[in-house]
C-alpha cells in the first residue's frame, strides 16, 4: 500500500502461477509443461540466429513477427492478417481483455476455468459474470444467452480437462453475434477440437492458441490469437500502444522452427495423449474419480482422502501436482501428464500412501 | 473500426518505430542500437541453458526473474526488492503508466521527449500536460513546479540526447515530494549522471533502465526498473496481474551474462562515445548544428537544408536516419552512432551530396 500506487493497483488481485521447485529432480505435474523437449529444429534455428558472435541480438526484432505470423497462418490456413502474436497467450489474453471486452455489459464466464481471467477483469475495470458450469462441470452454451460484454470460454476448459463440442460452440456462436466469443485453446491440441476453422463465418470469434503446451515452448514465451482482420486489428493497435517489440529474435525464430515440425508436434502430443489414457486408468483403479481429459492434465477427486492431504504428502517425495483452493474443486488435483516415468512415480507414491493410510 | 473494439481502442494512437530495413548492409543510423554486439559471455549462456536438445525450453521461466533481480541489484548496489524486470524498458513504462500514474492531476512531461509516452497515457486514459523544452532544447525543472499526477523525464532526453544534471534533478524532485518522478534513463551509460543512487533518499523516485542500448540486447528486450520497494511492489501487482513469465529462459541468463561484463561494456560504450565525438565534429565541419549529446546518437539540424529532404536523400544510398515530422524538431535529424565505418559513409553521404547541391 502506497499513497504513490494507482488507485487500480489496491484492487488487484494478481494470478499465482504454479510453484517452480528448486529442485534437482521434482516431479514436476504442476504446471502443465510438455513432458517433453521441443522440436530439435528449435534449437538449431535458434544457434542460427545467434551465429558465432550473437551480434543479431545488438538489433531490435520485426516488432511485426511477419515471418512468424506467415508461418502461424500456413499451418493453420488462414491469412496472416488473421494471426496476432504475443509474448505468451497470457499477454495475448491481457490485450484481449483491454482491446476486445470492455463494454457496457459484463463479460461471462465460468466459475470454474482459468483462474487469470478474473485477474484481468480487475486490472482493466471489467465487469464479470460467472457462469456456473453443471455439476459434471461440463459447459451449457445455453446458460450465456444473456446480454453481455464478450464471453470467454477456455476449450478444453482448465483445470477441469473437458472440451466442449464444435458443435455446441456454434450454438453459442449463432445465439450471440453481437459481443466477441474468446475461444482460449491453451489445451486444444491434446484430443478438443479447434474453433480456427470457424473464424471465417463468425467474424465476432477470436481463438487463443500458445505454443507454450503441444509445442513444448514455455520458457520461450510465445501465443497468438486468430480472428476477423478486425479483432487483430484492435490488438494491434494496443500492442503498438505498450510494447512494439514483445517478441524477441530467439522466440520468434525458435517459434517457426516448432510450428514447422509437425511430425514431432505430432508423435509427442500423441504420447502425452497415450499416457493419459494409462494415468487416467491407474488412478481410477486406486479409488479416484477422474474428469474425462481432453488437455494434458487430468482432473481427479479421491472419494475418501483428503486433495489438500495428498498434494502435501506427494509434495514430501518431490512430486508436484496442482490444488486449488476453491469453491466446488477443492477435492480436486490437477495433475500434468509427464513422462511415463513420472506418471509411475506418482502412482507409486499414491499407492504406497494408500497402504499407510489403510 | 470495429463494434466489437473496446472504446478506448478507437482513440489510441499507436507509437511506430523506427524502420527496420529488409536490405543486406544497410547502414542503420535510425533507431539507436549498438554498433558492437553483445558480451560475448552472452552467447555462452545461452548456449548453456540451451544444452544439446534446448530442453530447458519446455519448462516455464523463473517468473520473478529472481537471479536476473539479483545481478542487477549488485552491480548497481541496491537491493533486489528495489528492482523490477520487464519485456523490454517499454513494457516496464507500460506498467509504469497503469500502476503510479494515475492520479486526479495530469501527468507532466516535455513537448519534446521520447514520442511513446503519450501512447501511454492514452491507452491508460491518463491525462498529460506538454511542459515545453527551453528554446535550446535544455529542460528547466521549476517549470514542473505545479500539481501533478507524476513527472516523466528521459535522461539523457531523446531525441534531443541533452543531459540534465543530478543537481537539476534532485532540485525537482526536493520541490515534488508527492508524486512519482520517473527519469528514463534509456542513454545514460553514454555520458549522463544516472539517478539510481539517489533511490534511498527519494521514495518518490523511479528510475528506467534498457539492455537494449549499452549492453547491445535490443533484440533480447530486457529492461528494468530501479526505486523504493513501494514502487516495485506496484509494478509487480500489475504485472502478476498482466503475464506471469514476460522474461523467457534466454532473456534472463542472457541479461545476466551481459551485466556481469562490466569490462566489455565499458569498452563499447566508450569507444561509441569517441565516434560520437568525431562525428558531432564532422558534421558541424559540414555546416550543421549539432546539440551537445550524452547518448548513443546526436541531433542535428542545418541552417539550409531540408531535414526530411538529407534524410530522403540518405535513404536511397540504403542509409537510415530518423526524422521526426513534428513540431519544433522537423528540421532535426536523429542520427545513431554506428561503427567508425558507418559514420565515415554517412559523413560521405552528406559531402557528396553538398557539392550536388552547390
Amino acid at each position: 500500500m502506497s499513497r504513490f500506487w494507482s488507485d487500480i493497483v489496491h484492487r488487484l488481485i494478481p494470478y499465482t502461477p504454479g510453484e517452480q521447485p528448486v529442485l534437482a529432480h521434482p516431479v514436476k505435474l504442476n504446471t502443465n509443461e510438455n513432458p517433453y523437449g521441443p522440436s530439435p529444429r528449435v534449437l538449431e534455428a535458434i544457434k542460427a540466429e545467434l551465429g558465432d558472435h550473437a551480434d543479431a541480438l545488438r538489433r531490435y526484432p520485426d516488432p511485426t513477427a511477419r515471418t512468424l505470423c506467415e508461418t502461424i497462418a500456413r499451418h493453420l490456413g488462414v491469412r496472416a492478417g488473421q494471426v496476432f502474436v504475443g509474448n505468451g497467450s497470457d499477454e495475448v489474453l491481457a490485450h484481449v481483455f483491454q482491446g476486445l471486452l470492455r463494454h457496457a455489459h459484463p463479460i461471462l464466464f465460468a466459475d470454474i476455468t482459468y483462474s487469470f481471467y478474473p485477474t484481468y477483469a480487475r486490472l482493466f475495470e471489467i465487469d464479470y459474470r460467472l457462469i456456473p458450469l453443471e455439476a459434471d462441470f461440463s459447459l451449457d452454451v445455453d446458460a450465456y444467452r444473456q446480454p453481455n460484454g464478450g464471453i470467454l470460454i477456455a476449450n478444453p476448459n482448465a483445470p477441469t480437462g473437458r472440451a466442449l463440442s464444435l458443435k455446441s460452440l456454434e450454438r453459442l456462436l449463432d445465439a450471440n453475434p453481437d459481443s466477441v466469443v474468446v475461444i482460449d485453446e491453451a489445451y486444444v491440441d491434446f484430443g478438443a477440437e479447434s474453433a480456427v476453422g470457424l473464424i471465417d463465418r463468425y467474424p465476432q470469434l477470436l481463438v487463443v492458441q500458445t505454443l507454450s503446451k503441444s509445442r513444448s515452448l514455455a520458457g520461450m514465451r510465445v501465443g497468438y490469437a486468430i480472428g476477423h482482420r478486425d479483432l487483430i486489428d484492435a490488438l494491434t493497435r494496443v500492442k503498438d500502444s505498450f510494447n512494439s517489440y514483445p517478441l524477441d529474435r530467439l522466440a520468434q525464430v525458435g517459434a517457426i522452427a516448432a510450428i514447422e515440425d509437425v511430425a514431432w508436434f505430432d508423435k509427442t502430443r500423441q504420447a502425452v495423449m497415450a499416457s493419459r489414457e494409462t494415468l487416467s486408468a491407474q488412478l481410477e483403479a486406486l479409488g479416484f474419480r477422474v474428469l474425462p481429459s481432453a488437455a494434458n492434465f487430468v482432473f481427479a477427486t479421491h472419494p475418501d482422502e483428503d486433495a489438500g492431504a495428498i498434494a502435501a504428502a506427494l509434495r514430501e517425495r518431490e512430486i508436484f501436482v496442482r490444488h486449488f483452493r476453491l469453491p466446488r474443486i477443492e477435492q480436486f488435483l490437477r495433475i500434468s501428464i509427464g513422462t511415463d516415468a513420472e506418471c509411475a512415480a506418482l502412482v507409486t507414491a499414491l499407492k504406497e500412501r494408500a497402504r499407510v493410510t489403510e
